[in-house]
């Protein structure tokens, strides 16, 4: 019902091109109060519509939000695999949801599904992940390298280091990685990383890969509680990025390092990794299952695993934890 | 079309109670040749059904397949949580497929998955398993275990304990394993377990276990192919094992040792295991993904990896292969 009332509301605006609308008349053209025309207006904004407003005069449509396609993917893509293989969708519950799906029917390695909105997303351990329409990149990727079960958790840094190699490259701004899976911008997310994986007990069918990425998000489309630990390349460049320019990019940085991962192993991947992460020689708290250890981040394992250095001077290995800085 | 002639079959012998039906009368009623009614006969021999043949009267069926119902596993089953959500299917693709789709749907920790018959049945590396009607256990376990993902192998090791001490209980017969998932009598095989995952990087959502059990197979009852390499309980020990009795067993000894182990780790299983292995201190070939390595299998680590030592001395740890004794 709401869907086609927008639809009809778009359909107005179509036919009017350049010429004003008024609320009173988009009211009787669709058959609902001019309240009504007004809540829907301001929900097109949210999604990236810009819109004139002038007083006796009406409404008009000045710009469209930023779709991504999956040609615009394409045109000047330069990978060999990552990519390849797109599928796009307007809104889905979780793209790693359709990516789970599409492994299982065996698509090929490199395959993305990219959804402008996501009404389920969902981070690690089932949190939910806020992806509102035509403003961040809600991605899955599937990949099926020949590694054991346990050095999954590497390719979440892997993914850490290629998506802040290409935000640094389109934004000058500077990233931090924040052990295991978020990226910040000033202490605030920007990125998460959600790594699941399809497998027999001793060899893997398939890494299905979800990251998340605050693009051209303002402060006011955040929600109340996301304000203050939650921010997007927008916000702080203080200009629109292309998403299709940032995913090409990405696809692309994460081809080398992965293709160098599987030549060489997690070394190259852990060095650069290092590099990018603020919290490694400081103190931090990290929130494990059952307990919750202060110390130094001394670095990570070869393994990909934290190591914190306690008071007493013990070095914990931390699997999976929340870490606070 | 096939299946419509079976079901007009099974209406003629059901209306006619014990009265004999000549092939030429069932030819007659159903529309088909009297080589086609004989073709089907065959056909519900071969899924368990009992048919007297008398020369100049015809059939009738003198006993049903035993089918395994949901109500005859619960009716005096001793667990807690094993098998205390279970799931009956007659005709399914795989057990394994609908305990994924269930488990992504959050069924409870212990749901089974059983059916009468598999048609795309899958053992280990996506190879086929034979699973005809009524004569196997064809399960799916789900499971949701606290435990890193590099564990999961410990789990089919521990499954095939709990086989072996089922069997063993029911029959009298002697059952070995073979590592790392395969359980043998006289060196043919009666059991595959097939262990599968759905995890995050760095913690496991859910095990998916299958248990697939040649249980009342006659040996024609097996393709020719594997007539040499595959057996039956009911073969081994000359007489019909209930099914239903044999699956409460297994879930009774599974529960236990299960329960065990994220009590007190994989050490007790461990042992366990390696009572019921006869490849320990023997000469075996083992093929890996790269390459075969022939040597003295020492045993399995404590985390249920395979030790074997080459002629030089070399002790090598296998993740995964295939062994020949």
């Amino acid at each position: 019902m709401q869907s086609e009332i927008r639809k009809e509301l778009l359909d107005a605006f179509s036919n009017a091109g350049d010429d004003f609308l008024s609320g009173q008349h988009l009211a009787e053209l669709i058959g609902c109060s001019r309240t009504a025309v007004w809540k829907h207006i301001e929900e097109l904004r949210k999604e990236g519509f810009e819109l004139d407003a002038v007083r006796n005069k009406g409404y008009r449509i000045i710009k469209t939000p930023e779709k991504i396609t999956a040609d615009e993917i394409r045109l000047g893509l330069s990978t060999m695999f990552m990519g390849r293989n797109i599928h796009y969708e307007d809104t889905v519950e979780s793209t790693q949801k359709i990516a789970h799906h599409l492994a299982s029917e065996d698509a090929p390695e490199g395959t993305i599904i990219i959804a402008e909105e996501q009404l389920s997303g969902r981070g690690r351990m089932a949190r939910k992940w806020h992806s509102p329409k035509y403003t961040g990149i809600w991605m899955s990727m599937i990949l099926r390298p020949n590694i054991p079960l346990n050095h999954a958790p590497q390719l979440t840094l892997l993914a850490a280091v290629a998506i802040v190699q290409a935000c640094e490259e389109m934004t000058d701004l500077i990233l931090d990685i924040k052990w295991p899976n978020d990226i910040l911008i000033s202490g605030k997310k920007i990125t998460g990383i959600l790594t699941e994986l399809q497998a027999e007990a001793d060899q893997i069918h398939s890494i299905i890969m979800g990251i998340g990425i605050n693009v051209n998000q303002k402060k006011d489309d955040f929600p109340s509680e996301l304000r203050e630990i939650a921010t997007s390349l927008f916000i702080e460049k203080g200009e629109t990025v292309s998403r299709a320019e940032l995913i090409k990019s990405i696809l692309k940085h994460f081809e080398n390092l992965y293709t160098l991962y599987l030549e060489q192993g997690f070394l190259p991947i852990k060095l650069l990794w290092e590099g990018y992460a603020t919290s490694i020689g400081k103190n931090i708290k990290a929130r494990t299952l059952t307990k919750t250890i202060e110390g130094r981040a001394l670095g990570i394992t070869n393994d990909g695993v934290l190591k914190l250095e306690d008071q007493t001077g013990f070095i914990h290995h931390i699997y999976s934890a929340d870490i606070e800085i």
